[in-house]
């Protein structure tokens, strides 16, 4: 028996509800490695500390990183 | 004398030295707030765990974000 690679991915299931950028606390991006085979983005929610997994295909997804990471935040 | 707010920043000083993509273990976007009046981009280095505090003005750094929040990492 070949040792197998343990995955070991941060995210069970991607949360598709829309989310507000000035809930927003903290953003974490994680590349895809070797322990886990794709891209993980997570919210951390400013409010409640809750993470949620987001979808790194997903558009509104795209802009929001974009806008999170700019310099002043959006009152939109 | 009036209550001030205290700054609580994470980042003292912004990292210039050309950081590699395969070499992000994480990368943590923390929108501005209250308690930082600036956006931080922060990276986790996949090897040393070093956190290196990115410029969120670069363009460099803005390539950066997109191209680790693709599905696939980059061999480049």
């Amino acid at each position: 028996i070949p040792l197998s690679r343990t995955v070991r991915c941060f995210c069970i299931k991607i949360d598709d509800r829309p989310i507000k950028h000035r809930a927003i606390g903290k953003l974490e991006i994680i590349p895809a490695s070797q322990s886990c085979p794709r891209v993980e983005i997570i919210a951390t929610m400013k409010r409640t500390e809750e993470k949620r997994c987001l979808n790194p295909e997903s558009e509104a997804i795209k802009s929001l990183v974009k806008s999170v990471s700019k310099k002043r935040s959006k009152r939109a």
